[in-house]
């Protein structure tokens, strides 16, 4: 039996930072559970300033992740760099020489996660990557393990914690988005360049790995049709409110037989839908099984502590495996590599789901006559719609909620609308999800 | 490499018809998650009424569960017989002659999981009891592996569907207990004996499993207080309402240094607490860690699918142990055993908490000082008074709501009250939980 399992820390980051306190802090309740001490060998991180936490612990520090990577006493290589370029190299380089691997490098795993999960395999090392997703929330073990008897057919999370809380604010304060926006910096939820967050492309990455996970099937960014925020107004919230919705972000994939659909985008849900009353910054993911049915699971999506603490449960998970002399138990995709071709994913012109439109119309008679004839032209149908409040430039909005119609449709529809003199400005768009229709 | 893995199946209940579909209808998915076929070689079934479903699947049927135990090509036996006689010799014996178990009994884990956790450590065979508690909520899992890294402090459970959908149609519906158990029961949400289910020992049998889990310490069922729905009155959810609050039956446990609450009871949450919004036969978990902060696993927790789903993902977990030929990854309670002594767990009296009080009282001047007195000296403050409502034999409801105190204050205090001439009947008396105090 081995006295204690090694472990190496790349990176001193608000997660690193998160990481290397969970591994000291909690190191007697760590070793309760594995039964040996699981032990923070060493630090790389180039700036010095942050070694100094962690000095008192007897833990080597070095500015160069190579030498980590090159010492042969280290059991498992975390990497929480962060980026593509080096955090790729040295997890590959990490891989080669035997080392087992954790990250919560999203952006990585949905760019190079079918090389990276293939050379583990083949040095038949192991790859944790709890934390690349919804930190605090066990969604990648549950979907890898706790329904792995079960045929997943929805996902629909809410991933990214800074568009959720901005959308909050604009909910509950009646903020602006660029308001919200300024709020969420000034309390440290946003990025000084929250590009990223705010555009969809974070949940996008974080779509990318759940879906490959739920449907055995891999999963490219660029196939994943993304939208952001950035374009939902106020009004928007308020028509969406009267209606009984709210407006979340969603990272939404379904599979159909063989093919699979996967976009991110603001969405309409019902207020009494489980994933309306997820506030702030918090995350969840909303799945359905075939045996399970519906079930969801809520927590801190992102941070030090939470994202750390996913880190710590993949290093306990392999110092399991470790210890007891086994690797490749689960595989890292949860799926054998199937033989038969990937799922086909679908564009997002071959949807169908309800809308929400808005436009911004001459307040005269026959106007709405006029839309509700090119919808119904593509076989578009209306299920209500709200022609009231005041004037803006001479044009009142109008609100429409469709029934179930193909996107393509849908766009050929406004693209002749968007002709229509009497209507102004940018029409808005926004999918509806949540109905079981 | 194995060709297979096989598995024995006692008892086609619901649950067993669930583990039954499950293996063959989704045997595809399975193998290509597991890499080999998990075939469902046997099933014991007393009843030769229930093998009929599977007779064109090349399963071997028999009336006696001890020909499975003895069978050595079984690799895993799943006891899905209920009660505590004999399954608890079934899957001792089971245990003893090798074979791995998986069983989704809680009561037999609640009274004898030391015993039975004991046996599967001694003999080196792999037991699963993901159904045992929430059925299609993979809640046992997370503790073990995905919250591993973190201290839990506090875990808040609505873990029985029949009672959550007795006290929804009494809040939703504005119901009698007794008129809401017979919808349950109609609509075979309820078993023609109830009790379990409504007096919260069900709740009890869950809870006692998941603190142990959580607490990495046995929990014994009489050490849990336990409180059923029974004596909840339509005007107590009518009530908590205009008081902001809902109430539902919750498994409580929380630890403090080296003490843990367990105690199982009505209880008053404010309405925007994720637990408020748990409808129906759902059942969730909210839970506390140090490091993960608040969490929440939501879903179906009975029924032959979801439940089904759960053991059989414990079959894949130890499938995949077999096929690496190990085991004992994870302990089975989470924990490698405590050599220092069990938690202390608190007594109903010790603990503090906020309370809903309703007292039938005259309805005259002095009543209310009078009430208040006696809970001011046993240092029990008062938050809120609703003194209104129609008279009910002379007497009018009196609703008091109370900032923390301890509870065998509370029982002192009660009693005194009690023995006023101005109050009559029962005092009714719920606990808060879900405030920060």
């Amino acid at each position: 039996m081995r006295s204690s399992v090694e472990v190496g820390l790349m990176g001193l980051g608000t997660v690193g930072n998160g990481v290397a306190r969970i591994l000291t802090q909690q190191a007697e309740l760590i070793e309760r559970r594995l039964g040996c001490p699981l032990r923070l060998r060493s630090i790389a991180e180039p700036n010095i300033e942050k070694h100094r936490g962690f000095k008192r612990h007897k833990i080597r520090f070095t500015q160069d992740a190579r030498e980590m990577i090159d010492d042969p006493a280290i059991d498992i290589v975390v990497e929480l760099i962060g980026g593509i370029h080096p955090a790729r190299e040295y997890l590959l380089d990490a891989m080669k020489r035997g080392r087992h691997v954790v990250t919560a490098n999203k952006a990585l795993l949905a760019l190079h996660g079918e090389e990276i999960f293939q050379v583990a395999q083949q040095q038949a090392v192991e790859i944790g990557f709890e934390g690349s997703v919804c930190g605090g929330i066990p969604i990648l073990r549950a979907l890898k393990e706790g329904f792995a008897a079960d045929a997943i057919s929805e996902i629909r999370g809410i991933v990214n914690g800074t568009s959720n809380f901005i959308l909050t604010r604009m909910t509950e304060e009646g903020l602006a988005f660029a308001e919200a926006l300024t709020d969420a910096q000034n309390l440290g939820y946003a990025e000084a360049n929250p590009t990223l967050d705010v555009n969809g492309e974070d949940a996008a990455h974080k779509l990318a790995i759940l879906a490959n996970l739920a449907f055995g099937s891999p999963v490219a960014l660029h196939e994943i049709y993304t939208e952001g925020i950035e374009r939902v107004l106020p009004i928007d919230i308020a028509f969406a409110d009267t209606l009984g919705y709210r407006i979340k972000l969603l990272a939404i994939a379904k599979q159909m037989n063989d093919e699979i659909e996967v976009r991110v985008h603001p969405t309409l849900i019902p207020k009494d839908n489980p994933l309306a009353t997820v506030r702030g910054v918090y995350n969840a993911v909303y799945l359905v099984g075939h045996s399970i049915g519906e079930s969801l699971l809520y927590g801190l999506g992102a941070g030090g502590a939470p994202t750390g603490s996913a880190v710590v449960a993949d290093l306990i998970d392999i110092a399991r495996n470790i210890l007891k002399g086994t690797s490749g138990r689960v595989p890292p995709t949860s799926f054998e590599r199937r033989a038969d071709p990937a799922l086909r994913i679908r564009s997002i012109e071959e949807i169908h789901t309800r809308y929400y439109l808005r436009f911004m119309a001459q307040d005269e008679p026959g106007v709405l006559s006029k839309i509700s004839g090119v919808l119904g032209r593509f076989r578009i149908g209306i299920a209500s719609v709200i022609q009231h409040g005041r004037k803006v430039g001479g044009h009142v909005p109008l609100i429409v909620m469709t029934y179930r119609a193909c996107e393509q449709d849908m766009r050929k529809a406004l693209s002749r609308i968007d002709r229509m003199p009497e209507v102004s400005g940018p029409i808005g768009l926004i999918r509806i999800e949540g109905h079981d229709d």
